[in-house]
């Protein structure tokens, strides 16, 4: 596959999982270096992301669980967000959480439903008195 | 023993150690899912952090100290008010972030100092005055 | 669930995933304190990985990622073998390794291929003629 | 060498390096106990950082990988000043950012992206019109 | 307190916890460049550990904790065997492992378990045959 | 850059870091599946590595600063005898483990003069012996 074929893939990809959110972080890293922003769609979400070998989902979940576990909260949130726009249902999420309970730790797990309940208020899909329920 | 009492030992723990700042975390979880409120209370709080092999002084510092090494913050924050409300003293808080220093490196000291400072003037038990004395 | 309820099913869990190889080390667990392997079979294996939200192939590949992220080698040889026990495929655990590289790094996939071939030997599915097939 | 002198050297490094924006910092850790500046100053800048075995610039750059792939934000945001301070460029900042990518994840240069895109505004370095040139 | 006071220092304290053990690994580090060993005894050792503020059971159960958190089993070995000679309980450790998987994830008290059941029969203080009792 | 200079370019770059003993490696990757060892040399080597920002000593000294910090002893190794191939000294990898101390812990750099002292003695380029000098 050549470059510029990656590139391309990467990018439907990345608009597929990201949704428009995914624009401005591209305008920042272009105005830092070009290079940053070929390397991360071409490479990550070309070569890698956007391979068949497993599912748009499956993949989600995984990225999630792997963030959540190294304790990278600002992309962690990225990639809840993506695996809601991929189809990953919420309690299918809550699965990927406590699941990083037990690999990664409870504070995984914690950090995550916080990052979680953020989005889904956000969306318009939690409130607060969802509990009274 | 069973569900229900790990799970009511484990929310008289954390009451104990958390105070009323507890609860609001646990209705978001409950928001998002009661499995992960109740999982959370009844096995890392009821079975695990009640138990009475170590005093709740020792567990919590060991607590902060962890957190810090794997740099959850928004963890360590809640559990550096925890330290403080079960008697562990300012002082001794010092010397787990000295301690972090050497085994965890210095950025987990100086995150950790950064935490403890917000929360001691949020306390009241500290201002930057402190330092001309 | 009660806790005896959670232990048996995490046992089964635990047998399916493992196979006899878990057998050792839970006496080895035992041995140290009973406690530490009744926390892991009831709370670990059947209150988490035992749950019916996700299916047992898709938690083995969230497990073998999160580990070799964190970089817990051991574990992972463990897990990577676990996997397969279950039915993932040689190729969906290629696929798990080559996600890693993006979210945690070469050294992680680069771990990973070392751990998984060493597994592929000794079940004697792999050898290196196979490279000149 | 003595520990005043220690001090007095790590003192000047850290001048050298942080610049101005250090004494805030300095400030707050004398309140909350003096021996965590002392530490912090006489340890990690005056016996390690100020050796003369590695030049300032090489230094920087290290510790802004090891910052980033520990996921240690607050502390690579305080270095990637550093790093511009002492003459490291944008564009060696950028490689720096590239080759964590590959070591430590692309989480670890998109985040580092994020910070040095944020200092860069915040110096006038870089505006968004940026990409359009 | 001067550098070679806090040499002294660290000295006193390494023996005592890590026996005539730490023999071998001090001749390695000055044969590799002497500063290596002077920086280990006299600033991690004497300046931190050393410290009164905490008793060295505390300190040497924190040391445990954060080296399982962070996965770096060849040193929490090391520090395994310093809290048997300094006193810790294998009871105490025991504590520890399961603090550990609540707080950074049950493969750091698995391996935890892996390193401590190694140690205590090379002690011959445990047997596999204990399990039978 | 298209794929096959991308991998041609890598392949250059491996060879003069890790000499010979990368041939091995390749062959274990390309067995298990090619696209695993395209990829790593392709785009870590080719890619990034490979770029003409950062010349190869520093790129060497900045992977084994990150490697260590992350605890990949076995990527570590790899990389501290790359880094001795390149010709970066064994007093520059002395201040890289002193400068790990600080920003990742002295379990790091313990680590590392481990990691170290065993290539330099297959090497021949130390012996216990050198102590006594």
């Amino acid at each position: 596959m050549s470059e510029s074929e990656a590139y391309r893939r990467g990018l439907q990809r990345r608009d597929q999982v990201m949704g428009p959110a995914g624009g401005r972080r591209r305008r920042m890293m272009r105005a830092l270096h070009p290079d940053l922003e070929e390397h991360l769609i071409a490479h990550a979400w070309g070569d890698v992301n956007a391979r068949p070998g497993l599912d748009v989902k499956t993949r989600e979940m995984l990225t999630v669980g792997i963030l959540l576990a190294l304790g990278r909260d600002r992309e962690a949130t990225t990639h809840l967000n993506g695996a809601l726009n991929v189809g990953v249902t919420r309690d299918e999420l809550v699965e990927v959480l406590l699941h990083c309970s037990v690999y990664a730790g409870f504070p995984a797990m914690v950090t995550g439903a916080h990052l979680l309940a953020d989005i889904l208020e956000e969306r318009g899909e939690l409130s607060l008195d969802d509990e009274e329920g």
